[in-house]
C-alpha cells in the first residue's frame, strides 16, 4: 500500500489528509469513510462524525493505529474500486471527492514534520566515494547524524538554495518510518516496529558542510536548510529492503542507478541499535544512507538552479523537485567574518 | 526572573505548571491567577476559567506570550509578596497552594521537550582540551551538532548510564532558549529573540562517542541517551552573558570553575548564524558549549555510579543529579559484533 499526505484542492482550508494511491487516484481516507457511512444510511452529520473517529487525522496517527488503520484504508480502497466498477461517481456529500485524480492534489511529505530523523551511513561505497575515511567503527555499529526536522519539504516543493553556499548537492536515499514505540528492541522484534519506507533526499551544501565538519562534530548548516521526502510511504508488506532500485535523473538524464543491496546493516539492525538504551516513537524516520554513487559529490557533477531533479525508487515512485534560485544574503545576518567555504570534492 | 516547570505535589494529576522562583517558594502562575481572580470577586468556576486563559500552559507558551506572559508572572509574584506581608496564607480555593515551598515540588527540565536543540562549540579551550583539532573554520562560523530532544532530564532525575558505555562523562554548559520565531535574524535584532538561559549538562559516553566520531559525521549514541537541563530559565534582563560563573562539583568536591567570558561567539552571533536561511522557533535551545575544563575528559577524572554531580551557574542555581547504575544490556538488543569501544582521552 502506498500512503500519502495530501491537501485536497477541491475543498478549501481543510488541511492535510491521509490518502492511499490507487491506480491514478488518491483515495481520501476521511472522505471515503464519510461516503461509506452514508451508504450505511447515516445522515451527513453523523457520517462525518463517524469518519472523523475512524480515519487517522495524520500519518503518525495512521502508524499508531496499526492494524485498525490498515483495515480502514483497505476498506476505503475496496469502496472506491467497487464504486468505479459500478460506474458510479465518487463525489461525496458536501462536495468532497472521495478519490481525486492524483495529479490534481498537492502532495506533502508523507510525515510533514517527523518526530525525529537520524540518517545512518550504511553503504560503504558512499562513505569511500565521498572522501570520508571508512574507520573500523563503520563495520561494528551503525553510525548516524541527527537531522533537522523543521525544514522537511515535499514532492512539489522547490529545493531551497541557501545564500551561504555555492555548491548544492542531492543525496539519493531511502529510509523507514518507525510505526510503533519501543526501547531496546531486538533485531528479531524490529520488523514489527517498522511502518514503511520512503525516498529521502538529504540536500547538502558541500562547501560549508565539509568546512564545518573539520571540527569533527558533524554537519549542521551544510544539511539543515532542507530535506525532501516522499512521494509516499510504501508499507513493509510490499518492500524487499535489499532490492529497491534507485535512480537519480537530472533534467531527464540518468546520473546514477543503484540498488539497496550492498548495505552493512539491515533495517532491523539499524532500528535495534537506534533503540538501544533510548526510546523510539511512531513518526521517527531512520534513513539508511546514500546509495553508492547517489550524489553529485561522488560523481563530480553538480546541480544548478532551474534543474529538475528526479529521485526514483521502485515501489515508491518518483520524487521530483525543481532546484530553486540561490537566496539573496540578508544585509546583516550571519557572521561578518564568513566569506564562504572552499569547494569540496575531488 | 527565574522561571521553572514543576509538578505540584499537593494536587494530583494536574500535570506540569509554569512557576517563578521567589525567595524559597515556587509561585504557581495558574494558582496565583485563580487567587487573584477570586480576590476580584469571581466565583471559583469563573476564576479558574480566567486563570486558564491568562496563565501560560507551559514554558513555550510563556515564551510565546512575550510581555503579556511576563506581566502575568510579575503580577503573580507581587500578589504572593503582598499576601505574605499581610500574613495571610497562600492556600487557594480548591486546595491549590499558590506558592509552595520550592523543596516540596518536583522540578522538571524548564522545557521538558525543547522543540530543537543545537549545541555550539564556542570555547576554544574545550575544543583543544578535548583533543579535537581546532580548525580554521572554528574562528569563522559557529559550529554545532544537533541533539536528541527525546531524552531530556530535569533537576531531580537520575543520570542514566547506558549498557553500551564504560566511560560516562558530564559537560558543564549554559545555553539560551529562543523566545520568538525568526529567520535571517541579524546580530543586532537577535537579543529580542532570546528568552533566557539555563544549565545544559550534555552527558557523554566518551568511549563510544569518539569511536563513532571516527566516521566524521558527529556523535550519536555517545550523546543521545540523555541530557540534563535546569533548574530554571533565568530571563535575559538578569543575565550578563560573559560573566556567568560556572562550577562543577562531584560529591561536594570542586572539579572545575570557569566563567563564560572566553567564547569566540556571542549569543547574538550564534542565533544569527543558527537562523541564517532556516527558521528558528520558540522553545528551541542553543547551547554555547562546554566551558574550558568543564568535563571529565579534559580533567581526566571520571564520574561513577552513585556520585552526586552538581553543576552551578551564577543566577541560575544548582543542577544536582545522582549518577545512576549502568543499565543491564538486554539479551538481544544492539548489534552482535559490538563489544565496546576503546576508552577516549589522554
Amino acid at each position: 500500500m502506498r500512503l500519502v499526505t495530501f491537501d485536497p484542492q477541491h475543498v478549501q482550508l481543510v488541511g492535510s489528509r491521509v490518502g492511499v494511491l490507487f491506480r491514478d487516484r488518491v483515495v481520501d481516507l476521511y472522505a471515503a469513510q464519510v461516503a461509506i457511512a452514508r451508504r450505511r444510511g447515516l445522515d451527513v452529520v453523523d457520517a462525518r462524525r463517524t469518519a472523523a473517529a475512524v480515519a487517522p487525522r495524520d500519518m503518525i496517527a495512521f502508524f499508531e493505529g496499526g492494524e485498525d488503520a490498515r483495515r480502514t484504508a483497505d476498506e476505503a480502497v475496496a469502496f472506491v474500486a467497487e464504486t468505479l466498477e459500478r460506474g458510479d461517481d465518487l463525489v461525496g456529500p458536501g462536495d468532497e471527492l472521495v478519490a481525486p485524480a492524483a495529479d490534481t492534489v498537492r502532495l506533502r511529505a508523507p510525515v510533514p514534520r517527523p518526530r525525529r530523523i537520524r540518517d545512518y551511513l550504511t553503504y560503504e561505497a558512499h562513505a569511500a566515494g565521498s572522501g570520508l575515511a571508512v574507520p573500523e567503527a563503520f563495520g561494528s555499529v551503525p553510525i548516524c547524524y541527527e537531522c533537522n526536522v523543521e525544514t522537511i519539504l515535499g514532492p512539489q516543493d522547490l529545493i531551497p538554495w541557501p545564500a551561504y553556499t555555492d555548491q548544492m548537492d542531492f543525496e539519493l536515499e531511502i529510509g523507514f518510518f518507525v510505526g510503533k514505540a519501543g526501547r531496546n528492541i531486538s533485531v528479531k522484534d524490529a520488523p514489527a516496529h517498522i511502518a514503511g519506507i520512503t525516498i529521502f533526499n538529504d540536500l547538502s551544501a558541500r562547501d560549508i558542510q565539509f568546512y564545518e565538519m573539520s571540527l569533527n562534530i558533524g554537519p549542521s548548516k551544510g544539511k539543515s536548510f532542507g530535506t525532501v521526502m516522499g512521494p509516499c510511504v510504501l508499507t513493509m508488506d510490499e518492500v524487499d529492503e535489499n532490492a529497491v532500485q534507485c535512480t537519480a535523473r537530472v533534467n531527464g538524464e540518468v546520473w546514477t542507478q543503484a540498488d539497496t543491496s550492498s548495505r552493512r546493516y539491515s533495517f532491523a539492525e539499524v532500528l535495534a541499535w537506534a533503540s538501544y538504551c533510548e526510546p523510539v516513537f511512531p513518526g521517527e524516520f531512520l534513513a539508511v544512507g546514500t546509495v553508492g554513487g547517489g550524489c553529485g559529490l561522488e560523481l563530480d557533477r553538480w546541480i544548478s538552479s532551474g534543474d529538475v531533479l528526479e529521485l526514483e525508487a521502485s515501489g515508491i515512485g518518483v520524487l521530483r523537485n525543481t532546484v530553486g534560485a540561490k537566496e539573496e544574503a540578508p544585509p546583516s545576518a550571519g557572521i561578518p567574518s564568513y566569506k564562504g567555504a572552499p569547494r569540496a570534492g575531488h
